[in-house]
Order: structure tokens, then C-alpha cells, then sequence
């Protein structure tokens, strides 16, 4: 795995390496592809303003979500369907988080369990990222899984109440390969997308199986039948990150889905300081996900006030060149990143990250 | 058709397809096109801000225009001779509109006469769009036929004293090929455009024909010869859109000409919001044309004050690739883009939209 | 001439048809050509707002300058050693500025000579561009010549005491060709830029020639001379704006000499308004030169408070392709290109065009 | 060295001249080198305004550094191991800037020590940089060394806890070639980076030698050791920059090392007026280095307030075309393309160069 230098290096090689198929599903945004890439533009139009001589031998990448120690704020989204990435899929995603000390998040559709994957990695921190179907007793019963197999939130997904129109997946008639089921389900809610008539037979399973009449009460129903603690993901206004507070969520994950769900949309880490900010009076964290790629955009999403962050695809490119190896590796040179970044800012500890630490260009451009 | 995916896909399959002379007369915009491109790329400075969890079972397209039911609120663009793109030509997109529940407006200088597109399709809502001719015996006339016909309301171009330079149509002096004719006139109003000594015919056309002189006040003359509802076609100022409603005009339709008359001038979707701004007090209605291409577009428009949006070239290209059928594709096309945009966004019918959705990239640039 | 639509047929065709050095010397700018750049780039940031049904039958491109009527506001800057360009140079330049109805304006340098320019074009406007040389009684001469040889101004290039870095011109060691001299002046003066050891031998012979300590005094001193107006050429800030005609100047030619004296100046649009804020209560004329390539960058000019523009390369490339016809043929390229321009913004007259009629593209970015 | 008439004719030479290890060790920037490419783009984004015929035959370079006088305000930032670039490496540098008359940085790590370097051009004015090792022992010599030398100024990187990121070395597993060493050093400390196991030889020897619990208390340290001035070299922020002058430092160097650090921070031309507005009531002086490629750039930073601005690469370039005399003919290329922008800026002097000759593109786009 050493050749891979940078997130970049596994991408592309992942890249090479995936059937057409399961590369566009995996690296595609919605229709147009806009802002597929703002979720990396806007981080080139942040500006760190690092510190001198502040002494940073004390060094420390460490930090906490929800009380639990990570080794640092860099944790793995949920992504459906990893087994199409390398045969170990999800189990060899959590047993990388697990060894690196973060933060694994599991998919309602994956090509694992829920129970498989708790067994891979009994001692990683795992959360499981939920959709309400239109059959709650279908809903409840994962719910209660993941709660049995010791997973520590439920990332509550809120910005599908469809799935996104991706091109690539229309043209290519994207089904699971048959080899493949939707672990977490029996029978017909297991195999149903591994076949389509026309167009993605994803889309074709969300619009008949998701339940769009979905509203903030359902955070109340989801805290009547489970304690853990749950996370609404894919925020991107500061009146909906107050919305899904108020309804009971412990924090928000600012999301744009990777890109996939509606194109047009600001960047994640341009919606970022909205939702910091209709927060401030509440007592709870705030991550981001989206287009992260580097450890200074680690940075830079921890000065505008999130917690943590969290990737996606870039733990499929990581499964593809090498399993949980490349997870790790993946993981490993966000650390060295942030590391670096956290001396040479003056900031050796994610604590010390103050928000005068980034600055967005305009504001270099319209001094007079 | 169901290999078209995207509108691009149409574009670009229709832009194979055209003989030079046909497809540059349809795509071309003024001299240098800068605002050709614009017209795409202020789109693009738009960011969408949806709302979660709102319940969007409910999701419906429907809208009114000037009183009237639509199946949505994307309508076709007056565009001229249109049997250089099939052999059909408007008779062919009447009836695609009427299929698809939505508004077709008729150019003065079509290849099918008025009463050819009303027997084509008699259910669809008509429009007729007006060029004033210097006789204005032959410009009452049309404006009798097209009430006669059963056209529901005269769309009057305001932005032509002369059309506008296109580079291509000069250097492939473009004529109307001669099994085609102007279907509205009889005799050499018909067929003049046939031939040209040097520079586009079609230019020296409207240049002696049109009348030049024309103020607000035909709007006057236009209102004691029928009692049609009046849009004004071409607005690109607020000052503009209030002289024309207080000359009697119902609707405005922002447009630029689809880029074709004065290059270096706004997109229209920049020029809308300084009109909705100046009519606020009126009681009109307000729509928009010019390089809407996508779904998320139609949903940028209506946030920023249209109710309905129109295409141009976007039918031509329908057309070219499947006649009825090609523009029925590009109507579902749309109709597709916004119903998933509606949802995801949170807004499951047009009435939900609001300002609030839409902001302009900068303002995430700037904020301190 | 015909097959040229644009000026940049014209250009594209001169470019090919020029020798290296001359191509060179023509088109370049000085050291990175940033502003060569910019001086086009800014015309393409403003946006004209155009009006409708106002009435433009009138239409007429007619204006004054410094009193005199001119058939449209497009005159011709002074430009060097023009019979590298075609064998007739300047007189086949001024006999197109005849024949059109427009400013000619000879430069100091020319390869023709004030006699020669006087009787090739009796009846056009001519202006004679003036350098100041170490040797006054050789300036006293060049500026007798010009009033009894007819010419109607001074106009005295204040941006140039020395050349600008024109990395082109060093590499090709430039050189007048043997057979063409400096023909305003007699002896070492005319032939001394025909050789060079190393570097531009223009620039050589303008470091020992021209008049390095020049201050607006001289503008006093050239006045005691001659009772022509003296505009003063080259200048890009509102206090020396204030400066030339507080020292008796008449008008006020914005321009950065075609972006060959220092790189990383503002382009003359962006300078104008500044210009023009600052003599608002002057009773002087403002012209622009530099980047004006279609009839919608003169109306730009003007809406920012030029009377009149002029343009430098153009009539060079104009020569290259045809000598006089050629320089017609430029002319009447931006004189249709600006008719059809008044027409569709609705400005019949220059006079009408008003400064609301421009806005910059920012404008509309930044709008809440 | 004629032919090279720009910095960029030299810098693709060398660039095409260097072993790979060699030239992406001296090109390369942190990470995704956006700063590397900001470090240009941000000085293009400044116009020039030039002021006209204010006399300007007085023209002269000259200027101070801590009180001593320099020929122009360009020096020689310091650089490591220029024995890879040329055989005489840092004695060719140091032999240019004497003959020059400018400033010459001696980097810690060079591969010509103290010694030799005071020997080879005893009249320059030479600076030591400074590195602090764990060793104090070490570092105290080295101060002492230069003291005794004859350097004139203790310049202290305070940039450096460990060396940045940069992929390209640790693909290429950096060594210094083995027949080099650093020279500054005996024993172990000198051969150590000659070798690596893995990744950058560099990185590991910063890392386990330098010291990172270095505090601005350091500064009060050097100067109890040594009565030469202190520059702090790699100063981005203003409360930096207070901080330096209050623990005792002279000037302030404001610089991202080259964007060889961390990548996002702001181009060292946009964090300079910060710095300059947070000393203004001291008395001290400020320089800039980073991305200074052309007489317009040097310019530019004086106008925003540096006293002196230095280059890096640009003598590493210079070095590999021509040893002493291809940094001669870079600093001459710099001299030149300055006194052009003197002259024809209106600013004979450097002392002329007031804030108002320089502007932000942004305020030209910004004016209403
Ligand atoms: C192939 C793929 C599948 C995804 N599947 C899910 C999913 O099942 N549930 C979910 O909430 N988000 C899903 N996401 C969104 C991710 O959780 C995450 O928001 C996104 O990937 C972050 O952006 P990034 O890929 O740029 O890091 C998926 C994303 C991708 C790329
Ligand atoms: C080929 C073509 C012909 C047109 N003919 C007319 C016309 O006859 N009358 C009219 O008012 N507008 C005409 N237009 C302008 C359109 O009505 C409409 O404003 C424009 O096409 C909208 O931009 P779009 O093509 O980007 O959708 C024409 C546009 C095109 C492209
Ligand atoms: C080849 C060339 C020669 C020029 N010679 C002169 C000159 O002799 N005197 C002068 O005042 N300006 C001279 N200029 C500047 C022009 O007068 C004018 O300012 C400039 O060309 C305008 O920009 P444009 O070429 O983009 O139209 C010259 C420009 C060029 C391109
Ligand atoms: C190859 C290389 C080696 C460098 N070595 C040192 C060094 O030893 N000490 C130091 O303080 N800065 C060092 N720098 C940074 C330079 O002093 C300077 O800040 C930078 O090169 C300026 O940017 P420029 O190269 O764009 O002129 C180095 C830069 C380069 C490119």
C-alpha cells in the first residue's frame, strides 16, 4: 500500500480497477454533476492562517463524538453496497476503522449484516445509518438489530426521500450483482434491485419502498422505540439543523449525500457555518461530510465548527485497491495529513483549532 | 427514445443530425455568443437550499398561466421555421405539448400556418407569438386568425426592431430552403426569405419588414384589436416590464432571445429578479426563458419569482432527434428532473417554492 | 473584404499573413501580457441593459469630437511604422479614415510622413500623436508641420518615457526593415531604429531619444506653441486626469498604450470610470483605446462616459488583409455592429445612451 | 545567458536541465500545491496604477535593508543543498549577490558552510537562516559561526516544527547524492540525509533533529547569544507578527516558505497587508517572500508596504542554467523589469511608491 501517497493515488487506482458498472454507481452525483465538484471546490476557496512558535511537540489527533474517544475526527460514512467494491466489503471497512480507532458507519442496504459486521469488529465504534421504510415493523425490527449487535447511534438519513437521478446508473441499468444481496433484509427486500425493467433499479426500490411521507415526528417515533443516540444526516439549513434538534436528534451531519441527491446544492462545507451557527445555543456536535479529501479540509471543516468529519468514497477506493488494508492506508494518510497540519498551524491538538483559523479568499480579495 | 437521458443527450444527437445551415441558424447566438454561454452559467451561480423531512408524498407539477391548468410549468419557446428540423415541424410540437399538458406558442414566422397548428392540435393550450410588421393590415390580420383559431393569448416580441447579427447565418447566407415557406403569408411575405444576394436572408427580412418605430403604445393599438391576453416577450429591465404592464400587458416573459439578439447582455435568469422586484405591486404573472436545461433550473427560476418557464432551442432539438416523440422525451425529461427536484428539496408542489430556496453562490462567498 | 464577419476574421487572417517580426511587434504586449489579456476580459464583465420598444427608426451612429462631426464614435489610434504592415501604410490608414468619416491619428514614429499623410487624405480628420524628444527645436518642428499641414489636435502621449518590455521584440533584436525609415524626421533620426547590437532596437532608440523628465508643465510649454487642443493619450488615474486638464488639455484619452507599457495595469475600461467620475465638473471629453473588439464594447465605452473610442491593432490588421479596403472593411464591421447594437438596446442616437444602460457583471452576483 | 530574457526562459531551462530528484525537490509545494500556484495567481490579481509625466530621468534603484544599502529591493531567500543544483552551489549564489549588490540568505542546511560561503564573497551582505536544533549546543555554534563570518543578520525560520508535505519527494524516497553534505554540520548530522528507508530523507531529519516545542521565548534566547538583528522568516498573521517585534525581532519576512509548508494558506502577497497594518506602529521593517517572478510583482509587494522582497527558486534556476553568472542574469532580469516599472509607474525611486499605485482586481469589479 505504500505507494499511495495520497488519496488521489487510491482513487485513480481504484478507479482502473472497478467494473463500469460499480464505478459510476460509486463515484456518480446527481444529473449534472455541479456539485459533485463545489464539495471539493469550496475547500480550495478557504484559506488556513497558520501560527508560529506556539510549541507543538504535544501533538495529538484525539477526540471525542458522542463521549467516545477517537483517534481522530476522520470517521467512514455509510455506503451502500461495498461487496461490489472488493469481496470482504463492509466487514473489511469496519475491521480498518476498528484498528485505526475511528468511527465505522453502516448502510440499511448493505452487503453485509448488521450481526456480521458486529462480529468482524466487536470492538470498533459503529453506528448504523438508517432509511424508514414504508414498513415500519420492516424499520423497527433494524432498528433493534443494530441496538443488539452494540451499535452506538442511528444515523438518520434525511435527505432521501427518493434517490438522486444519476445519469450513469439510468444508462447502465444498475442492479446489485446476483451474487449480491441486501444483507440486512430477507427475501424480496433482499433481491429485489438485482434486477430492473428500465432505467436504475435502485431508484426503482427507494420509490417503491421508502416512505416519502416522512416528517421531523419521526424522530419521536425512532426515540420511542430505541435510546441510542440519533444523528440527522444530510442537514444543509440552519432552520433544519434547529428542526431536527428540537425533534430530539443528539447531532447533525452536515450532508449534501456526496453530491447524489439533488445537483445545484451548496457544497457541505459552504452550508457548514449556517448550521454552526443556528446551533450555538444547543448542546450538541456537528459533523460534516462531503468531498473531504486532504487533511488541511479536515482542518478547515473542524475551524468552521464541526466536530468531526467523515468520508465516503474514499473508503470505497481503499476497499478496492485492498481490502481493509486500504482502508487503512486511506485512513492513514488523512492522519499524517492532519498531523502535519496541525503542527505547522500551531494548532497541535483538534481542540486548539480556533475559527480565526481559516478565512474564506473573498476575504483577501475585497480588502481595499 | 429512452436512450436520451439527459437534455444534452438530445442536443448533441440533434446537432449530428442538422444540415450546417439548419443547425447553426438554431443554435447560434449574437456575435461573439458570450451571453449564449451566460445564459447556461448563471444557472450554475445558483445553489438550491433544500428543506428535510417536510412529507412529499403529496408531490404534484401542476401549475396556471394566465388562468389556465399546465401539467407543468415548463412551456415551449416561439421559435421559427421548424421544418428545418422535421419534416412535421410545429405541427409535430403542437401536438407534443398538447400530450403533455402544457403551452405551445406559435412564432409569426413559422413553416405551418396558423390554422394548420390549431387542427393539429385543437385541446392544446396556443399561444401566438407577434412580430408587428410595418403593414399593419398583415399584422391585424395574424391577430384575427390566431383568435379565430383559438389561441389563447398574443405573445408580443418586443426586443426585435431587427434581429440580431449572427455570424453563421452571414457567412452561410441563410435562406429558407425552398420547399419550405413563411406558412403564415401568402405571396412574397412567404418566400422572400428564400434568397439573398449576400449576408443572412433572413436578417434583410425583418430588417425591411419589421417595424422599427414601434413604443409602448402598440401594446394600445394590439389591445383595441383583440381581447386576448397580452405578454410581452423579451423584457430585460424592471422599467421595461412596468411600462409594458401598465400599457396593458398581462404577463412579461424575461428572455433574452435565447442569447440571439444583443450579445454582452445579462442572462435572463440575472435580469428576472429585478423585474419580479419592479412588479411586485402588479398583478401579473411573470416568466423566464433562455438556457434553462435542466430540472434544478426550472425549480431556480420559480424560486426566484417565475411561474412558468419556457424552452427554445430545447424543442428544436426534440424535434430533430423524433419529432412528436422527440419533444415529448424532452418534455419527460424535465418533467423528471423536477419532480425529483421538487421532492428532494422539500417542496412538493410549485406553490411551496420560495425565495428562501435559492441563493446566489456569493453570498457563501462572502459571508465572514 | 467581404468573407470578414468579424474582427477577428480579420486579425486571424493578418496573423498569418504578417512576418515574425512584424506579427510580433504588432500584437504584443508588454512582459507577461496580463493586461493584454485584461484589456478584453474586462469588456466581457459589463453587461448592457437594453430597452425596449422605444422607437429607434432614427437610428444614427453620428458624433462629435472636439467639435467636428464624425460619422460614428470609432476613430484610429496612432500606431508606429504601418508600411510593415502593407507598402501604403498610413496613407492607405488615413485614406480609409477619409472615406469612412472618422479620426485618423498619426503617430511620431510613423513610416509616412505628416506631408505625405496631409495630402494622401485632405479631407479627413487627422491628429498628429506627439513624443517629446530631448531635443526640442526637433519637437517645435514636428508639431509646425502638423498645423500647417492640416491636422486638428495634439495628441500628446504622456504614458512613455520609455518603452515597455516586449519580450518578442528583445528575442527578434527588432529592427525597421532597411527599406522603410521614420519619416517625419531627417538623417540618424530616421534610420538610428534600423540597427541594434542586442535587444529592440526600438527600444533603444526611444531610451536615448525620448525626453525621460517630462512633467504636465510640458503640456504649458506645447500650448505656448501651438493654439491646436492638446489631448493628452495614456492616462489611468482620476488625479492625473484632473492634472492634464488643469495644465490645458482638452481632452483625455484613457488608454495603457495597447497594454505594451507595464503589465499588470488595469484595463482601460476598468480606469475609465474613474477618469470620468474625476472631471465631472471639467468641460472636457474622455476617449478610450485599448482591447475594443465589436460594436458592443463602443457602446460599453460610452455608456461609462466615453465620447468616443479608437483602436490600434484593428487598423493594423485592417491594412495586413487590404490595405485601405481592409481598414474599411474594420470600420464598417464596428459601424454595423454598433448600429445593430443601438437598435436592439434601444439607444437610437450615441446621445441617448445613458450610464444605466451598463452594469457591471457583479452587480448581479452579488445581489441578495 | 542572453538568451534567457525572462525568469520563465530560465526556469524552464533548469527545469528541463535538473535530475528528477533534484527539480521536484526544488518545484515542489505541500501537498496539492495550491498554494504553489496562488503564490503567482494572487499577484495578478493587483493592477498597477500608474502615475504620468512626473519627471523620472532621476530613476534609481537603491535601497535599505536594516540599515544597509542594497542596489535593488531583491534578495536571495535562502534555500537548502544548492550543491544539487550546481557544483559551486551556494558560493556561485553568494559570489552573485555580491557582485549584485544585494542580499544573500545562507540556509542551515546548505551544502557550503558558514565558512566557505564568507570567504567566497567577502564584501556581500550575507544573513545566516537559522534552524533550531534540539541540540542547543549545536545551534548556539552555528549563530556564533556566522557571527564570527561576518553575516550580518540572523534570519529564524519560524515556519518549520517539521517540514511539510511533499509527495513528490517521498515517491522519489529524497537523499541528498552522496558525494554532497551538509556542510554547516560534522559527523552524523551532516551525512544523515543521505539516506532513508522509506519516504523523504528530509522529513525524517527535520523530524527527529529540530526542535517543536520552540515559543517565541526562543527569540529572547538568540539574543542572548548574539547582538545581530532577528528576522522572523515565515510570519502569515498579524498576531504573529506583533509577537516577533515584542520577543525582539527586527523585521519580519512574511512567507509561506515557498507554499512548501502547508498547503490553503493564503499567498504571501495577500497576508502581507496584514502584517504591515499590524506593525504600523513599530518600528521595524518587512520583506515578502514567495512567487515573485517579474519587476511588476517586486513592485507591487513594495507598494503594500515591504521594504525588500527575496526569491527563492528563482536563483535555484539561475544556479542550474549559469552558476554565479545565471543568478546574475536572474537578478538582472529582476533589475531591469523593475526599472522599467519605475519609470513608466511614475516612480522613480522606491521611495515613491506610495499604497495608492497598487489596487485589488476586486475593487475595480466591485465599483457600481
Ligand atoms: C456509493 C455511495 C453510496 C452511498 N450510500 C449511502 C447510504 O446507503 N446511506 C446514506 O445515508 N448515505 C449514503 N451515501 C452518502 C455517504 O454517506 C456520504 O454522505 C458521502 O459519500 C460523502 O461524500 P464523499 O463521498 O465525498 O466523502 C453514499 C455515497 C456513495 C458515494
Ligand atoms: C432558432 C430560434 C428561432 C427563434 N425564433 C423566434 C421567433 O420567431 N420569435 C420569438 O419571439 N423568439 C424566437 N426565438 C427565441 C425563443 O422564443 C426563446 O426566447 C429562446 O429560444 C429561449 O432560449 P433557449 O433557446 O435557450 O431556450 C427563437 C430562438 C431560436 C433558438
Ligand atoms: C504596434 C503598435 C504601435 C503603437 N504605436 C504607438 C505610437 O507610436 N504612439 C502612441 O501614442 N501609441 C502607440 N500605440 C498605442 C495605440 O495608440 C493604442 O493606444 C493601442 O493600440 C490601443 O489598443 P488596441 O491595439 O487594443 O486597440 C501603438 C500600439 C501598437 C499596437
Ligand atoms: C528548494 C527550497 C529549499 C528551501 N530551503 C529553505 C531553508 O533551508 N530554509 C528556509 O528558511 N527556507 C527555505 N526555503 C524557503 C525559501 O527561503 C523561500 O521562502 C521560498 O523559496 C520563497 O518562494 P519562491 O521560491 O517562490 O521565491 C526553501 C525553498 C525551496 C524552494
Amino acid at each position: 500500500m505504500e505507494k499511495y501517497v495520497s488519496l488521489r493515488d487510491i482513487e485513480q487506482a481504484a478507479l482502473a480497477l472497478l467494473s463500469k458498472t460499480a464505478r459510476d454507481y460509486y463515484k456518480s452525483g446527481a444529473t449534472d454533476e455541479q456539485t459533485l465538484a463545489e464539495n471539493k471546490l469550496a475547500f480550495q476557496r478557504l484559506r488556513i492562517r497558520p501560527k508560529c512558535l506556539v510549541g507543538v511537540e504535544r501533538c495529538n489527533l484525539h477526540t471525542t463524538v458522542l463521549g467516545v474517544d477517537v483517534s481522530m475526527p476522520v470517521g467512514i460514512s455509510p455506503t451502500a453496497m461495498q461487496r461490489m467494491a472488493h469481496p470482504d466489503g463492509e466487514l473489511a471497512n469496519v475491521k480498518a476503522a476498528q484498528e485505526e480507532g475511528t468511527v465505522f458507519t453502516l448502510s440499511t442496504i448493505a452487503t453485509s449484516s448488521i450481526e456480521e459486521v458486529a462480529e468482524a469488529a466487536p470492538l470498533a465504534t459503529k453506528w448504523f445509518q438508517l432509511y424508514i421504510y414504508n414498513d415500519r415493523e420492516v424499520t423497527k425490527k433494524l432498528v433493534q438489530r443494530a441496538v443488539k449487535a452494540g451499535f452506538k447511534a442511528i444515523v438518520l438519513t434525511v435527505d432521501t426521500p427518493l434517490f438522486g437521478l444519476r445519469r450513469a446508473d439510468i444508462r447502465n441499468k444498475f442492479t446489485l450483482p446476483s451474487h449480491l444481496r441486501l444483507a440486512n433484509f430477507d427475501g424480496l427486500l433482499s433481491t429485489k434491485i438485482q434486477s430492473t425493467d428500465s432505467g436504475s433499479g435502485l431508484n426503482k426500490y427507494v420509490e417503491e419502498l421508502f416512505d416519502k411521507s416522512l416528517t421531523w415526528n419521526e424522530v419521536k417515533w425512532l426515540k420511542s422505540i430505541t435510546t441510542l443516540p440519533i444523528i440527522a444526516k444530510g442537514v444543509l439549513r440552519g432552520d433544519d439543523a434547529v428542526k431536527a434538534v428540537e425533534a430530539g436528534c443528539s447531532a447533525i451531519l452536515v450532508s449534501n449525500h456526496g453530491a447524489r441527491q439533488l445537483d445545484g446544492v451548496a457544497a457541505s462545507i459552504e452550508a457548514l457555518p449556517e448550521i454552526v451557527e443556528a446551533l450555538k445555543n444547543y448542546n450538541v456536535e456537528v459533523y460534516l461530510d462531503g468531498g473531504v479529501s486532504t487533511g488541511t479540509d479536515v482542518f478547515k471543516a473542524l475551524a468552521l465548527g464541526a466536530k468531526m468529519v467523515f468520508v465516503g468514497r474514499p473508503a470505497l477506493w481503499g476497499l478496492t485497491v485492498g481490502g481493509q488494508a486500504g482502508v487503512q492506508r486511506m485512513l492513514n494518510i488523512f492522519r499524517t495529513e492532519l498531523q502535519y497540519t496541525l503542527q505547522i498551524a500551531g494548532t497541535p491538538t483538534t481542540a486548539d483549532i480556533t475559527k480565526d483559523m481559516v478565512r474564506h479568499e473573498s476575504s483577501y480579495f475585497l480588502r481595499k
